[in-house]
């Protein structure tokens, strides 16, 4: 049989730098344990912008579509920020979510346990936090239509659209009762049925789809008390099923809980393949981050970890992730810490290569 | 001169309670401080529904537009949720907003000294935590059309509208500059511009609108950078300006990292009238609390807090509702307690009433 394929986009920023570690976690992959794939590279975001005019060239928009998984570093940067709508970094990687169909974004909040210090909550709300948020990815006010900014009466006005079909809500609702299923089987779904009737349509059916996992405890919470819960008791949360817009938010929100966004990976699923992978790509949660871009002071884990999770949803290699997974562990209970990572204590921090480095050799 | 009007709309659930406390304090202030208020009452909510089949009566919302100012104690309960989306409690607060068209909603995140131990952040994080949101109160996805849930190829398909003019967008911008004048200059603007053509238009008017604020720092950031900001280190805000659905849902999580909802009163202000006041309602940030409602152990004090606003905002009483905000800081800092603000030492709590008693005495 071939060797499965990955297709990396490094993008902008500190992207490259962290994808460069993830490069030798592959490599290492091949080398010891008879996993091996075949890698291509290719642009996107500013970087794409910068050579051909777009933030996603259809050529690397085709070879997406047609590798087993995408791992994406991260887009965009100041000298991106003046461009016009249509070619800022971030409708490269909006391009690849919507016709990739990526439609359920996972996005784990786990704290690490030698990171408990760094959140900004006491210690014993997130020790131990282990929750996943799925975020639907493909529709919602992301891609409505109509949107854009027009003239009324002389004045400006600008138009977005929030629009979901049943069958949008369904696809993303069972890819959350199934991943309940593998965990602690409770879905909280989060929107604003309150004011929203397009929340009215969400909550309706989750309910239905509900029906056919019995043993999953379903709750539904408006989406700003599910902020509150979020910071007040973020732990009382198993799996989280969210739209697009509310589930931006609230994963950035339950990623900081944990204090280490360098930390946290995610993973964007679409609809199996001819070959039975579901069409994926993985990234990880941070940005492009260029205020230390360049200067080997990232933190490569997070994308470390958007590989494990490919590892784990795209080529069901889950002992394989979770070899990978235990080295970070590992390397964070030893101590090895990249300037994100560092307490009020100071110390030296690890350079991007010296913590890959430090992974490489827990592996 | 006539005294000044003020309309109770108690509403459901704790909202009756923990407005018999703030009756409490306005006839205090009549007798002691020669501050005499013509207070009527009526109703919203649930209880509207039920005695009117409406959540709110034509009636109600012309006396709204009559008086002074509006109090709004809280609506909704369990014993609504089935009713039909068009009659639901929160379309009675909906109404009044819109209808009053109280456009700048400010809901004030400050932590008290005595209560910083009640969050789930960290102490030094939050510890003299003092910041002010402005959410825009009367347009964007809460009211914006075509809403609704319709068949489209047999498949049911809900959609909301996210719509902004720049008048909108202006008046809002300036609610929030000319609060920041009166207090740290700063202000911050969350939106989604790298997604939503209507975020574009809001950082170019909020932008716009600068300029006759040079005094005032402007910052813009995506609302999803916000919530993590905010959960990060929120000492770095002064005043948030955002929109009514991100405002919803910062606000929320704002007050959630002050650890004591029972304590965050909001003021929703609208253009001035005849007489030169606002329109403008005052509620408690906190909702009807159906599992507690008629027990007496509901905290009073947001409900009484927001009177206070109402006499700094609407009245220019600026010194009295310093008064008012210091009795209530005494009684706390000398340990006095509801429910909701008990520590794990535990202590028998004081009841509403208790509690309004305490700050009566304070007073
Ligand atoms: C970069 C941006 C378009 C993107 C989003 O809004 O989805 C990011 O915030 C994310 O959450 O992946
Ligand atoms: C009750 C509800 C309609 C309301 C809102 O969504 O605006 C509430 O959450 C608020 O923030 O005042």
């Amino acid at each position: 049989m071939a060797n499965p394929s990955l297709l990396i986009l490094a993008g902008d920023g500190i992207g490259p730098e962290v994808m460069d570690e993830v490069k030798r976690i592959i490599g290492w992959f091949g080398d010891k344990r008879d996993l091996t794939f075949d890698v291509s590279e290719d642009l996107v975001g500013g970087a794409a912008y910068d050579a051909h005019g777009v933030p996603l060239h259809d050529d690397t928009m085709a070879k997406a579509q047609d590798v087993d998984a995408v791992l994406l570093g991260a887009v965009g940067g100041p000298k991106y920020d003046d461009l016009d709508f249509s070619v800022k970094p971030e409708r490269g990687l909006l391009r690849l979510r919507k016709e990739m169909d990526l439609f359920a974004n996972l996005r784990p909040a786990q704290c690490f346990d030698a990171l408990a210090d760094f959140s900004s909550l006491k210690k014993d709300v997130v020790a131990g936090l282990d929750i996943m948020i799925v975020r639907e990815l493909t529709s919602g006010v992301y891609f409505g239509e109509p949107r854009g900014i027009h003239i009324e009466d002389n004045m400006r006005v600008g138009i977005n659209t929030q629009r979901y079909t049943e069958a949008e809500i369904e696809r993303a609702a069972r890819a959350a009762f199934d991943l309940a299923m593998k965990r602690n089987k409770k879905v909280c779904s989060m929107e604003k049925a309150n004011v929203m009737e397009s929340g009215i349509l969400w909550r309706d059916v989750v309910t239905e789809v509900h029906a056919d996992y019995p043993e999953v405890e379903l709750s539904h919470m408006y989406a700003d008390n599910g902020a509150m819960q979020l910071v007040r008791a973020p732990k009382q949360f198993d799996v989280i099923l969210t739209d697009n817009l509310f589930g931006d938010i609230l994963s950035d929100c339950a990623a900081m809980l944990t204090g280490s966004l360098g930390m946290l990976p995610s993973a964007s699923l679409g609809l199996p393949m001819a070959n039975g992978r579901p069409k994926a790509m993985y990234e990880p949660v941070h940005g492009s981050a260029p205020d230390i871009a360049g200067q080997g002071k990232a933190n490569p884990i997070a994308c470390i970890l958007s590989f494990a999770m490919a590892l784990r949803y795209s080529f069901d290699e889950g002992s394989e992730a979770d070899r990978l997974e235990a080295a970070i562990e590992k390397v964070l209970a030893d101590g090895a810490r990249t300037a994100d990572l560092m307490g009020p204590e100071g110390g030296t921090p690890l350079s991007t290569t010296q913590m890959g480095d430090a992974i490489l050799a827990a592996l």
